[in-house]
């Protein structure tokens, strides 16, 4: 059994969903299983299955897993990138077709317009929590109904905004806390990007977020799916040593519309071509080869590890259970004791 | 007079510096002169002249208004932009060469190798803190014997590192703290990039901070040199509408080094040029044109106005006294009431 923390933070967050620590695990596609679900959803966080690109076997094999392995399915979602439901929404559909009491508690949509699945959510009585990474993007969010939105900052691993488009944390999380208390006060926010101990957890709240979503930290973890390899590198990877561009996307034929783009360990692959994006596109096939090549190899000065700045901050790879509890611990010591750290009484 | 922060944070950096709240005023080129550096120091902050790109009439003009304006030296300090010093650091030596009680109590420098100017500094005794904003680039600050060290994210205002360089704040922080408490514990760390209210400052010192560098924010405010016309844009754009790129650094005939490049206002002439880089290096001139009338005519459409992504969280330009006096009262409400906030007694 993982360790159920011992202190607790409560948020609305905590409360709407029944969590005892306001963390959710993001839904990265393919390390987001049925396992690391089931176990943040143990530690009293949101354990979201990482349906992705909505491949429909393995959403339900995950998702089943999910359920069957947490102790309650009241802490289970999924979450999938949307554009990509626009094309093919069945594993969309088989989630929210479940047995009413089988259903996710929250299904989370990112990367394009929420607003088309709207209705079939809501007639699911699913929670829908959207993830955007501009203020712009929020009125759309909220007309789709969103409970929660999710703020993503540019350090986050995987997808995101690209440079130029791009918003961090820090400066949006406190944005996107005054615009909804201006325009849909009863909506949550959870901060998104760089969150990894109880120091990031702690800021996020001072931000005025009502919870975090956590991928990078729990990406590398006992339970996560993502290849040990990649999680080995990332431990030995600081801060510095992850970058944002369309390189890994190109290379995997993924058809990411614009202004997105994926931030990963920035291995040799990626710094032989990311200052070349206009030639790589042109002519992808020699480097496409190379990365397949590592990937088959498990070469991950090739393949790509999918990892954000948070890297610089995890130095371990501990069950997802240790890891909340962990972060829960350290952020309950820091905001309980601020008072008299800074010596807020006066000199 | 200004009003005198009625509430105090204690940190390192306000003990070291004899603040009342841990705030120090970013040395923007231009826009931090004597009034404004003075405003700050007389509210308790650290108040850094902008000597920038190292203009010796400017320097000496206000920096020695900072000094006849604050109630004391003691608060008050300057920043230069290294490589320029590397060209010409006259304005450099003539700080330094001031009688010893009128010297700066600090001096900053950023975007360069600090260490050729150790010495200079340490035998003038004043303490010389180092902005950086790579990780790799920290064992070059504390060799050259800096006090302080700013973690610049690239959320900041004006020049920092570009985008496939970059880190943010709230990443970078926690992790220069980590290094820090192995290789120089008692070296003093900044968090600059983003802090803008009470909440950024709030999250600053849960990241582990011992304090925060505000520029954008201070940038909008009544003893502000910026263009008001640009403060004015500033305070209706919200934080979607700043970018970072070469674009400004091109228009305006600088020679910045790489990977350095410049966070402004978007405004429709960065808009134009932001994806043809290339090309406007190649052919500058007809852009530059455009660019010069824009500044004379004070055009923003046209002319840059330099700020982060804080300009959402700015929304007046009050003076920076009760700017810096706002925003110690709201992160000690935030942090001194963390505990019954977050009901860390359990549920
Ligand atoms: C390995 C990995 C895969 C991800 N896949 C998805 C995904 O399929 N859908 C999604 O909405 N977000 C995905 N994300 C982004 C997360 O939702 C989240 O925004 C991000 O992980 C937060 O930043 P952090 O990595 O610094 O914690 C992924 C992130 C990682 C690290
Ligand atoms: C108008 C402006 C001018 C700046 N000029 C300088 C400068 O000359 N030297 C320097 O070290 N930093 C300069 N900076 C960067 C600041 O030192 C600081 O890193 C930044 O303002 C912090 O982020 P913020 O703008 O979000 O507060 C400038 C920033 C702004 C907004």
């Amino acid at each position: 059994m993982d360790p159920v923390p011992m202190t607790q933070i409560n948020t609305r967050f905590t409360r709407h969903f029944g969590l005892s620590t306001p963390v959710a695990l993001a839904p990265m596609a393919l390390a987001s299983g049925g396992a690391l679900a089931a176990a943040c959803a143990r530690a009293g966080a949101l354990g979201l299955v990482g349906g992705g690109y909505g491949d429909v076997a393995w959403t339900q094999r995950e998702y089943k897993a999910a359920c069957q392995s947490a102790l309650t399915t009241d802490r289970i979602g999924c979450g999938f990138i949307t554009w990509k439901m626009d094309e093919d929404a069945r594993a969309l559909d088989w989630v929210l077709g479940l047995p009413s009491d089988q259903r996710p508690k929250a299904l989370m949509l990112s990367f394009g317009d929420p607003r088309p699945y709207a209705r079939r959510i809501a007639d699911a009585g699913v929670a829908l929590i959207c993830q955007i990474q501009r203020l712009e993007q929020a009125a759309a969010a909220i007309e789709a109904g969103a409970s929660v939105l999710v703020a993503q900052g540019a350090e986050a691993g995987g997808h995101g905004m690209n440079a130029l488009n791009g918003r961090s944390t820090l400066t949006f999380v406190p944005e996107l806390a005054d615009w909804l208390a201006d325009h849909a006060p009863e909506t949550l926010l959870l901060a998104a990007g760089g969150i990894a101990d109880g120091r990031t957890l702690a800021a996020a709240l001072m931000l005025g977020a009502d919870g975090v979503l956590v991928g990078t930290r729990l990406w590398a973890s006992q339970e996560s799916l993502a290849p040990v390899g990649a999680q080995d590198l990332a431990m030995t990877t600081d801060g510095d040593g992850t970058a944002r561009s369309p390189v890994f996307d190109i290379l995997r034929r993924k058809h990411w519309p614009a202004p997105y783009d994926f931030r990963a360990l920035r291995n040799p692959l990626h710094r032989t071509w990311e200052d070349r994006i206009d030639a790589l596109r042109a002519d992808p096939e020699a480097a496409r080869a190379d990365y397949d090549e590592g990937v088959r190899q498990g070469d991950f000065t090739r393949a790509h590890a999918t990892a954000g700045e948070a890297v610089g901050l995890i130095h371990d790879r501990p069950s997802a259970g240790v890891l909340i509890a962990r972060m829960t611990q350290e952020a309950v010591a820091l905001l309980g004791n601020a008072h008299g750290t800074f010596g807020l009484d006066g000199p």
